[in-house]
């Protein structure tokens, strides 16, 4: 396990961290994803995290900085699926992820995307169409 | 790591394969893709395995389980993104993953399952609503 899958999904990218994220993992992440965003012209980046049991800080910090990249290539980031007690931890450690927008699962974060988004050619998160 | 995210995109579910599976992880990822497809009433199941770059017997036939099982639920099931590399191995060991429908990736699945699937209330595969 070298890097983490990236699926594009009409004008956004979804991506699911099923694993710890280790030093390497979340670099090859980050150039991945922003290579992606360059690539296909993503307007928008769905993180997936509702397989991890644990956020620390090191975890959290990736998450932001990605949010961050996604930002100044003109991609929103919205990180989806967060367990409850994933939340609750967090918060009680003293990190509220700012900056980070975050929904209940991908079909609320797409629908987030598909109405904050502009894409071009079509108002339509996912048509399916190669654009 | 005891269980692989099932995300819900309208009326289909993706699967996305990062890890080896041995048996209790292909058997919970069973166990779990049927109900899931028997609540939310699902169409169709795409199965990521881009980042797999070996896929031995063991996998292969859990994929054609959980086809089959999709099948008798009423769902289609589309394995995407798979590495050429995989398709060369696959086949030189005799394993053409016979009844499972494949794509290059998941774009082009879920357009094929818009297309091949009757969607209650909608044309569209993926329109965020909640049905």
């Amino acid at each position: 396990m070298d890097r983490i899958p990236i699926l594009r999904m009409g004008p956004f990218l979804l991506v699911t961290i099923q694993v710890d994220m280790h030093d390497k993992l979340a670099l090859t992440l980050q150039d991945d994803l922003t290579s992606r965003i360059s690539d296909v012209g993503a307007r928008g980046v769905l993180i997936d995290i509702s397989s991890l049991e644990i956020v620390d800080s090191f975890i959290g910090r990736t998450l932001a900085n990605i949010a961050s990249m996604s930002r100044v290539l003109d991609a929103e980031t919205v990180v989806v699926g967060m367990q409850p007690a994933v939340a609750i931890t967090l918060v009680e450690l003293g990190m509220s992820l700012p900056g980070i927008r975050t929904a209940l699962n991908v079909e609320l974060g797409m629908e987030y995307l598909r109405q904050n988004t502009i894409v071009e050619g079509s108002g339509d998160g996912w048509d399916g169409s190669e654009d």
